[in-house]
C-alpha cells in the first residue's frame, strides 16, 4: 500500500515534536512494551498503541488524575480505551505508572490463560480498566455514561467532591460503528462537558484504508451533534496538550481528531493495514528499536522513563489525598458515601412488603409493565440512586415515576433520562452509569428491540454490571404493532446469555417482587419483561418473595399431581385457568409460576424436584420452546409460539396462535395419557 | 405542549401551498384515511400519514413510477416507508392508486388479524410492500441496499434497463437509531445518486419535543457523510417538488429536510405528541374534515380525487410498458431476465458435487472459514449474481474470491463490498440488495458480532430474504481475542429466531454443502458459522449432500450403539476422538454431525429416529447447552461451554473448559450408566 504523502511526511519526523528527550521516551516505552508484548504472545495490535503513543503520553502525563495505589478513588479521572484491540496501550501504561497487578510478568503473558492481559481490555480482570472494550463502539458510548454519572453526582455534591474527566480512546471502528452515532447525539444533547474523546485518526482499517468504506467528514459530523472539535498532529506533544487543554474549557463535550501513523516506529509497516493485528516480526522489531531510538531490551525499562511516569502516578496520588481531605470535612460526607457505595438502604426490603401486603389486599389487574410503575413509585422514594429512563418510549414502558424530573444539558440534578430513540446507545450508557460507582440506572424499551441493543447487554453480562433492562410489550399480547414488534425468540436468546437474570413476573405482587430481586443483585443485570396488557393478581400469599427461587409451585393440584403446568408471565393465568378445566377432566394438575429460570436453575436438586414433580409437564409462554426443553423431560409438552406473530388485538392472537387454556388441557392430556 | 411559533404558523396556512384544488385533496385523502381507518381500528399512528400527506402527493404525483397492475417489474422507482409505524400513509396511496389487493375494505380492517394492512407494512403481505418496517432506521438502511442494487444492475445493463431511483421516508426515530449512521455514511462514500430520503422533520417524538433527546443539526450531519442537502416546508408543494427534482440530479445521495406539522390538519392535536400513536377521537377528526375541507364520510372518496390518483398509475403503467419494450429489443434481454429472476446455473449442483469430489481426495486440514473462500471460489464462478462483502473483516472472514472487483463510487461492475464496520448497517443493506430482485448477497463479520446485526437479521428472517451471513470465529476456538470476541450463545439465538437456518459445518465437505443448501434457500436467509481454526476432513463420502438433512451419522458404531455423541462444526472431532476412546471403554459409540438443526427438524420422525438412536446421547458444541436439549432427552449429557470464554490460545480454551474427548467419554459413560 503506498502511504498518502502527509504520513510518509510524518513518518520521518522525530517522535514526538518535543526537545525534550523524556516525554518522546515514556512513548517510546508504550511503543515497545507494546511490540515486544504481542511479538511473545504471536498475537495483537501492535498498531494503535504505536500510534497512539504519543497522545496518551500527553493525557497522561498532563491531564490525568489516576493513583495506582487506589485505583477505584471515585473522583479520578476516566480513560476508556475504546479501541479495545489496542490493550497493550493500556497495559503498558499500567506498568509503567505501577499498578501492583500489572507487573511485567503480566506483559509478558499478554493474551495467555489466566493472566489479566487479556487480547481486549476486561472489566475486573485487572485494577484501573474502567470497562470491558473490544467490540468496537462500546467504549465510547459507555464513557457517556460515565460522563452522565460525573454530571449527576456533581450535581448532587457540587465542584468540590466532583470534577473530574472522561478521557476515550476511540479508533476508525468505533466512528463506524452506529452507536457511536447515538453516543455522540446523546452526549452532545446533554452537553457533557467533561468528555474528551481522542480520535486515533489513522486512515487505515483491517480492510485497508478507511476510505474505501468510510468518507465522513467526522470533525464536521461531531460538530454537528453538538460537539467542540479540534483537529490535530498526534504526534506532536505541543499542539495534543493545547488541544486537550482548550477542550477542558469547553462547555460541550470535545472530540480531538489525532491525525496519527499507525504503527508509527516500524519503518516498514507503518501507515498500512499489516501493522493492525499481528505481531510486527523479529526484524521489524529491530528496526524500529533503531528509528526510536530505544536501546532498551525487550521488556525492559529506562530508569529515567520508568521514573517519568511514577512521577504521573505521584500527582494522581497527590490530587486523591487532597480529594479525601476534603470528603472528610464536607458536610455532605455520609450522603456522599451512601450514594457511591450503592447500597441500598436498610429499609428497602421491609417497604417491598409492606408493599406487598398493601397490593394484596386490592388485587389488582393491572398489565405488569403498569404494576412496575407502582413499584417504581416505591423503589425510587426509598432509593435515592436510581437513574431511570428509556429509550423514547415513557408512556409505554411505565418508567417514569411522579417525582422524577428529567435530566437536561442544563440541569443535572433530575433522575429520568430521555435516551432517544437509540436502545443500544441507551445500554451503553447505561453500562456506563452502572461502572461509574453507586447509581443504579434502568431503562426501558420494547423486549422485541433488545435486538438493537445486544451488544450492550452482552457486556452487562459479561462485565457484571448492575443494570436493570425494562423490556415491555413482552410478546404478541402487545397485538396490532405486529410481528416486527412482537418478541417470540428473545426470551430464549436472553436466557441464553450467561450471567443475565431474565425475570418475566405473572402478576404485580411477583412484579414487586422481581424488581427487589433485581435490585438485590450486585454483580449482574437484569432484564424485566413485563406486559402490554392487563393480568389479574394470581398470588395469594406475600409472606415470602417467592420470586427470588425462580420458579415456585403458585397452586398445588388438588389430589395426587397427574400434571405439573409451568408458565411465566401472561401465561401463568392462562395455566390457572387450564388447571381448574382439567379437574373437569378429573386430571389435578399444580401450576408452577416460573418468573426467572436462572434464579431456579441455582436452587438445589430437592427444591427444583419438589416444583416439578415427576409427572409429566406442559409448559406455557408465548415465544418459542427452545429455554423450556431443559425443564420439560422426554414426556414434556410446550404450548407456545412456532413462528412469527401477527397483526391483531391481542386476544384474538393468542386465540390464532392457540395459547389458550383449551389448548393447554389438550395437551395435558396427551402428556398424562 | 405549547407549539413552536413557526409550526403554528405552519398550522394556519392552507394545504398544501397550491392553487390547485385537486393535489391538496389528493393529500387530505391520505390524511382522511388515515384518519378513519386508524379510528375504526381504535390502534395505530395518524400523526405521521396527515404530517407526511403532502410530501408523499407531491412525490407519488410527480415522481414515482410505479405499476400496480404490475406491482414487481424490475425497474419500477422504489419507496420505502422506513417510518413504518406511519403505515396507513403506504396502504391509503395504495388503495388510491387502485392496487388489486388494497380494496376499500383493507383499509377498514387495518391492524386486524388476516388483513394485509398490518400495524407495520409487511413485505409480502400486500404487493408493492418493498420492505418490512417499523423497528426504526431499518427501511432507510434496507433502501441503501436497494440502491445499492440499482447501481450494480447499472453498471451491469445500463441506463436503457435500469434507471429508477429509490425514495425513502424517514422520521426522527429513524435518524436517532444508530443504524442510520451505518447506512448514510455507506451510502455518501458510495455515492448512491439514485438514493433520496424524505425526512419528516416534525419535531416531535413519544416522549414530546425532539430535542429533549436529540439536537443534532441533521442536514449538518447529513453534509458530513457526504450527502446533497435540502430544507424545505414539507406542506410547501412547490418546494417539495423543486427539491426533489433537484435531488434527483444530484451526483450524489439526496436529504430532504421537510419541515412538517406532525398530524397536520388535527385543529387542536397537530403539533403534538398527541396525534402519534393513537385514534384522534371522533370529535377531532370531524374537526380535522372541516379544517381540511373534506366533506367526504369515512372511507368515501371524491371522484376527482380517485381519478388524480389513477393517472399516477397511469403514468407508471406507461413507463412500465415502455420499459418491457426496450427490454424485449435489448441485445442483453436474456442474461438480464436470469440475473433479476435469481435462479441458478443449471450446472450448480454439478459443479458443488465436483468440487466436493475433489475435495475428499486430498482431505485437506483447514479452517471452515477458509473452506468456505475456497468453496466460494467456485461459486462465484458458477454464480453472477453473487455480491460479496465484509465489516471490515475480509481477511478473517475470507470472503472475497480472487476474481471480485470491490464496489466503489466510481465503478460498480465489481461484486465484492466494503462493508466498513458496520455489521447492522451490512445487514440491512444485503436485505436491500435481495429485496432489489436476483442479487444473491452474503456477507461477514464475527459470529459474535451478530449482536450487532440483530435487528436487520431479524428482518431477513421475518420477510424470508436470500441472505447468506457469513460469521467465522464461531467459538472459544478463536483464542486470544477472549471473551468479548467469543461467541457462546449465539448458535442459540440464531436458532431460537424462526425461519433462519443456522449452519455450523465440521470440514471442508460440510462447508461446500452448507453453501449448497444456504444458496437453495429462495425465501430463507441463512447464517454460516465457520471457526478460525483448522479442521481435518472427517467425511468419508460425498455422493449426497447430507447437510441438507441437517444431521446425519456421520460414523457409525462398530456394533450394536451405547451411545449417540452428537456435535457441530469443530466439536466433531472431538466426538469422532471421543468414539474411538470410548472403543477402549467398551461402548459402542455413534457420531452424529448436525450442521444444522433447522433442517433436521425438518425430517420425518422416522429419519430423525434412525439418526439420534433411542440409546443415551451426548451432544458436544463449544456454545451453551439449550439448543441441545430438544435433541438430548431425559437421559443426555452436554460437553459445552456455562459461561464466557477467555482470552488465551484456542486449543487451551478448550482444555480449560473442558471441551475435550476425555470429557466426553465421561459424560458418555455416566449417559449410558
Amino acid at each position: 500500500m503506498r502511504l498518502p504523502r502527509k504520513l510518509t511526511a510524518m513518518l520521518d519526523k522525530p517522535s514526538p515534536e518535543t526537545t525534550d528527550r523524556n516525554p518522546r521516551d515514556m512513548a517510546n516505552a508504550i511503543r515497545a512494551l507494546a511490540m515486544d508484548a504481542v511479538q511473545k504472545a504471536n498475537s495483537g495490535h501492535p498498531g494503535m498503541p504505536m500510534g497512539m503513543a504519543d497522545v496518551a503520553t500527553v493525557l497522561f502525563q498532563k491531564f490525568m488524575r489516576v493513583d495506582p495505589s487506589k485505583p477505584n478513588w471515585p473522583n479520578r479521572d476516566r480513560f476508556v480505551l475504546s479501541a479495545g484491540h489496542g490493550s497493550m496501550l493500556l497495559y503498558a501504561i499500567h506498568h509503567l505508572l505501577g499498578y501492583e497487578d500489572m507487573p511485567i510478568e503480566q506483559i509478558k503473558n499478554f493474551r495467555q490463560l489466566g493472566s489479566r492481559t487479556a487480547g481486549h481490555p476486561e472489566y475486573g480482570h485487572a485494577a484501573g480498566i474502567e470497562t470491558t472494550t473490544g467490540p468496537l463502539g462500546q467504549g465510547l458510548a459507555t464513557s457517556v455514561g460515565m460522563a452522565i454519572g460525573e454530571r449527576l453526582m456533581n450535581a448532587r455534591f457540587g465542584d468540590d467532591l466532583v470534577d473530574h474527566y472522561t478521557y476515550v480512546i476511540a479508533g476508525d471502528g468505533c466512528l463506524m460503528e452506529g452507536i457511536s452515532h447515538e453516543a455522540i447525539d446523546l452526549a452532545g444533547t446533554l452537553k457533557l462537558k467533561k468528555l474528551i474523546v481522542l480520535w486515533d485518526d489513522n486512515g487505515i482499517s483491517i480492510d485497508g484504508k478507511v476510505e474505501i468504506a468510510s468518507k465522513t467528514d467526522q470533525v464536521a459530523r461531531f460538530e454537528a451533534a453538538g460537539w467542540k472539535t479540534f483537529s490535530v498532529d498526534g504526534h506532536d506533544a505541543d499542539a495534543v496538550e493545547k488541544a486537550i487543554e482548550d477542550a477542558r474549557q469547553s462547555d460541550r463535550p470535545a472530540f480531538i481528531a489525532c491525525k496519527t501513523v499507525i504503527g508509527y516506529g516500524a519503518p516498514n509497516k507503518a501507515g498500512t493495514h499489516k501493522v493492525h493485528g499481528e505481531a510486527l516480526g523479529d526484524d521489524e522489531i529491530a528496526l524500529a528499536r533503531q528509528k526510536l531510538v530505544w536501546k532498551s531490551e525487550p521488556f525492559e525499562l529506562p530508569e529515567a522513563v520508568v521514573k517519568g511516569w511514577r512521577e504521573v502516578a505521584a500527582k494522581g496520588r497527590d490530587s486523591r489525598e487532597t480529594w479525601e481531605r476534603k470528603l472528610a470535612d464536607h458536610p455532605e460526607r455520609d450522603r456522599y458515601e451512601v450514594f457511591s457505595s450503592g447500597t441500598l438502604p436498610a429499609g428497602f426490603k421491609g417497604e417491598m412488603l409492606n408493599f406487598r401486603a398493601a397490593l394484596i389486599q386490592d388485587k389488582p389487574k393491572v398489565a405488569t409493565r403498569k404494576a412496575s410503575e407502582m413499584t417504581l413509585e416505591v423503589v425510587n422514594h426509598v432509593i435515592e440512586t436510581t437513574i431511570g429512563g428509556s429509550a423514547d418510549l415513557t408512556g409505554s414502558n411505565n418508567t417514569k415515576t411522579k417525582g422524577l424530573q428529567p435530566v437536561t444539558a442544563e440541569d443535572f440534578s433530575g433522575r429520568y433520562i430521555h435516551y432517544g430513540v437509540r436502545e443500544h446507545g441507551m445500554s451503553a450508557a447505561m453500562n456506563g452509569l452502572s461502572l461509574y460507582g453507586g447509581l443504579i440506572p434502568y431503562g426501558g424499551t420494547f423486549l422485541v428491540f433488545s435486538d438493537y441493543a445486544r451488544g450492550a447487554m452482552r457486556l452487562s453480562a459479561l462485565m457484571g454490571t448492575r443494570v436493570i433492562y425494562v423490556l415491555t410489550h413482552d410478546s404478541i399480547g402487545l397485538g396490532e404493532d405486529g410481528p416486527t414488534h412482537q418478541p417470540v425468540e428473545h426470551l430464549t436468546m436472553l436466557r441464553a446469555t450467561p450471567n443475565l437474570l431474565v425475570f418475566r413476573p405473572c402478576d404485580v405482587i411477583e412484579t414487586v417482587e422481581v424488581w427487589e430481586a433485581a435490585l438485590l443483585e450486585h454483580d449482574r443485570p437484569s432484564v424485566l419483561a413485563l406486559t402490554r396488557q392487563g393480568l389479574p393478581t394470581v398470588r395469594e400469599d406475600i409472606s415470602e418473595n417467592l420470586s427470588l427461587k425462580g420458579g415456585y409451585v403458585l397452586k398445588e393440584a388438588a389430589g395426587e399431581r397427574d400434571v405439573t403446568l409451568i408458565a411465566s408471565g401472561s401465561e401463568v393465568e392462562v395455566a390457572l385457568k387450564a388447571a381448574e378445566a382439567l379437574k373437569g377432566e378429573g386430571l389435578n394438575a399444580a401450576v408452577v409460576s416460573m418468573p426467572c429460570m436462572e434464579l431456579f436453575a441455582e436452587q438445589d436438586d430437592t427444591y427444583r424436584a419438589s416444583v416439578l414433580g415427576s409427572v409429566p409437564r406442559v409448559a406455557i409462554e408465548a415465544g418459542v420452546r427452545m429455554s423450556w426443553d431443559r425443564w420439560l423431560g422426554d414426556r414434556g409438552r410446550f404450548v407456545g409460539m412456532t413462528g412469527f406473530g401477527a397483526s391483531g388485538p391481542g386476544p384474538k392472537l393468542f386465540e390464532h396462535f392457540g395459547i389458550t387454556p383449551d389448548k393447554v388441557v389438550q395437551a395435558a392430556k396427551d402428556a398424562a395419557a
